[in-house]
């Protein structure tokens, strides 16, 4: 059921561009517009109180992936992870996203160039390649 | 492998207290200091590189309840869930936990007396048994 306004079923659906970093059937991971990963289920389902217990373990199986990935490619310090629900809590796109944020002791920020953006994607793909053959 | 001067693992041992809303062999979840739930494996795991799939698929499962739960008991209107890796990304305790934060949209917090970590312990508790009954 994807959302005829859904910017992410759009993104899915490579109706419009993304950066896509990992996919498989139920989930697909890309950068966010401040070049992070964002972990997304390719249904639309809006947010935690409407995820299967299935693809809610598919979510953080990925999780655990694609942090050790983002912090090996950016040689980050930390990982920080977020996930919004609801208006209250910041959730602008409603569909369900878990960012994975990269965290550096001098609190630098990713930059968020197209170019930057790129870059970041390549070489997150690249770790997850080079991991999986490890 | 309880860390001898981990507060998380204390609180899981019983030797020291803790406002536990639920928990099964594997999962422990308990309020903060900041009075919201924080879903913890009783095992020493500092963070998510180390997590288990088995370990993250339950916390992730735990974690569509207690979210639940936590806005039903409430009445938030939103659910904002965070969880630190590293001290760069703000971690305190190194013992992997997940903050299930209520919000709303008058941006109020709740309130951390130990009266008030009780009241949302057993509220949070009471609609966790109501929901298994329904």
């Amino acid at each position: 059921m994807a959302g005829s306004d859904c910017i992410f079923c759009k993104i899915i659906a490579r109706e419009i561009p993304g950066y896509v970093v990992d996919e498989d059937d139920s989930i697909i991971v890309f950068m966010s517009l401040e070049n992070h990963p964002m972990i997304v289920p390719k249904a639309h389902i809006p947010d935690i109180f409407s995820l299967s217990v299935d693809l809610a373990s598919q979510i953080m199986t990925r999780a655990i992936r694609i942090s050790a990935a983002t912090k090996a490619a950016t040689a980050a310090d930390g990982i920080y992870i977020t996930q919004t629900n609801g208006r209250a809590a910041g959730q602008d796109v409603f569909h369900y996203h878990m960012h994975i944020y990269p965290k550096w002791l001098d609190s630098r920020k990713p930059e968020t160039s197209e170019k930057a953006r790129h870059v970041m994607m390549a070489t997150i793909r690249d770790e997850l390649k080079r991991s999986q053959r490890s």
